[in-house]
């Protein structure tokens, strides 16, 4: 059995976290799978788009606990092991969003902890109405401080604060009222909704999301004047790309355009 | 016929963009009127408020599509042109933010890719129920990387990417939700909604305003103690202009302020 | 009479400005009530939560005008009282951000200018329903500058800027909505709404909520990769607590908990 299987359909990719049983628990082995993924896809350029799913019946409820208590007993009380596995769940995340393809989270049951940081690290996420996001580190004396640095860039602080100091769930529908996620769906509707979703960028021209989603980030932590000088730039990049001088001719002449890449 | 007309009513200055033919597109004629208001507004104290609509059907359609595609004729495939056509446009909506007055974008119909980005970079904006939002030049292979600065720095990084990978609209709804727009109205409120927001804006003493509007932008790049420390600076400059003392003196004496400049 | 009530239940400290007949406005008095208790809790390892309220109509009306407009008869026309003054307000208004306690603002009636500025800089906040909020020193010729800085960092900027220049109130189901407040209620259930989530914060680990509270607000500064290295070591420290090990070792074992400092 493969903790992280994946199947391609066109131009999507669709990543499925295989450790039901554990609620797709982040452990050293998925961290592995995830990393190993994220490297492949990087390359892979007839891939637009990426759906990260969870088997069972929860998304993935975050670290895998049981695995970190078993590294204590090392001499350093599991220090070394600690900092390691942060600095790889870390590559994890910002690799996500440092993907060339648009990486959608397919969420449903319970998305806590790193499992929330996950969701917050996707650039887009669906999920169903009852599923619960949590950080609730806290209420095993464990603050959630990595999974809030993403939390944190989502949705307003009194509201990651309010979630990180009670260990309290959040419904869907208002995560995405707070912008964790995009849309809160039916249970029937999840996989139709992220597939429509999905099939909508996979149908835009792949060199044009490549570029637009990498500057995204970048513009994000700059001061504007020098977000507008980095776009600037972008931009007439992209506008000198053979398919967007065929779309935007295509778009004058009212047709169609006609991609040779995609 | 001219491109952008403008009429003032007391310290109020409408603009409207006048080309309804090509829905109100950022041309360079167009960007060279805003221009040229900007600079005649920067100047001029005796208007507080700029109200900026679109004539016709739209409030603006984002770039001159047949326009920028005949500068590709150039040796240089456009580049150059390209380069310049967005130093202009970084120009106009930059300059909306720096100017002394209260900037209010009345929106209807349709605001897409830069004209969305024009609502983004106004300070307020109200629009009608039925306008269209959307940051769609991916549709033609062109990501709207530009107008992507001004977006993400209204709304929640995954609704922006959202509109920005899938070319989708937004409804007027969802934008008063999410933070692009102050106020969605139904059609026949639009005029009288901004006036109202207008007048109330107008009716407050200007420098308070100018000094206000400029401080908000540059603290909101500074991190928490050097915020405070220039807005300290700021508000202890405020508090020694005549009209506050004399706003100051009237609230404690219960009566309204009689105000020399305004 | 105390202008500041304190007393203790638990892990709770409640604060209450008392000086109900002039709404409790952050006179100097105030502001150094305030700020000795900011010192006091600092050091106060057995409280982990505090709530602060205002006796009277309101929760607090903003500084206190007629002690201001007392200061302007020396010969700097009051410049050098203003800046005292405003390096006071802005050292209890981070000084709270950075107190190890959780702080949850209890707001009914008013809050306005720096009274909204107050509930902006706690980490958390509960209103009545009818409670109003504003930043209106616009209204006397007094841009609420320095009240922004704490709003800005709590509301999309749009509707801030609103606030700011119109000078209008915001519901509290808005403020909530918006992210200003975690929460609106009943008249009825402000103080049982509050005390529920200080009591669900009070059941953690005084340890974990002290170094994520701290962490939240430096990481919030931080480029992405910054924020992950600072809160890799952050969460590794955490981990080595003896109260957290038990926590994680109960966790696995499915039974509670025994911490031996809360």
């Amino acid at each position: 059995m493969t903790i992280l299987k994946r199947h391609d359909t066109g131009a999507i990719a669709h990543l499925t976290m295989n450790a039901p049983e554990r609620l797709n628990a982040l452990s050293d082995e998925m961290l592995a799978a995830l990393q190993a993924q994220i490297e492949t896809l990087t390359h892979d350029s007839s891939i637009k788009v990426v759906i990260l799913s969870g088997a069972g019946k929860a998304f993935c409820a975050g670290h895998d606990i049981k695995q970190m208590n078993s590294a204590r007993d090392s001499p350093d009380g599991g220090k070394a092991n600690f900092q390691d596995l942060f600095t790889r769940c870390t590559s994890v995340m910002t690799g996500l969003q440092k993907l060339p393809q648009v990486v959608i989270a397919q969420v449903h049951g319970i998305a806590t902890a790193a499992g929330c940081q996950l969701v917050a690290s996707c650039d887009l996420a669906v999920a169903t109405e009852d599923t619960k996001f949590g950080v609730n580190g806290v209420s095993i004396g464990l603050f959630c401080s990595t999974p809030m640095v993403a939390l944190s860039r989502n949705i307003p602080r009194k509201h990651a604060l309010e979630l990180l100091t009670t260990g309290n769930f959040m419904t869907a529908h208002r995560a995405a009222e707070l912008g964790l996620i995009n849309q809160a769906v039916p249970n029937d509707d999840l996989k139709s909704a992220t597939l429509l979703l999905a099939n909508t960028i996979a149908d835009k021209l792949g060199s044009a999301l490549k570029i637009g989603k990498h500057a995204f980030y970048q513009q994000l932590e700059m001061p504007l004047d020098k977000a507008y000088a980095f776009t600037g730039d972008v931009i007439v990049e992209n506008l000198l790309h053979q398919d967007t001088i065929e779309g935007m001719n295509a778009f004058a002449e009212k047709r169609q355009p006609s991609w040779k890449k995609d």
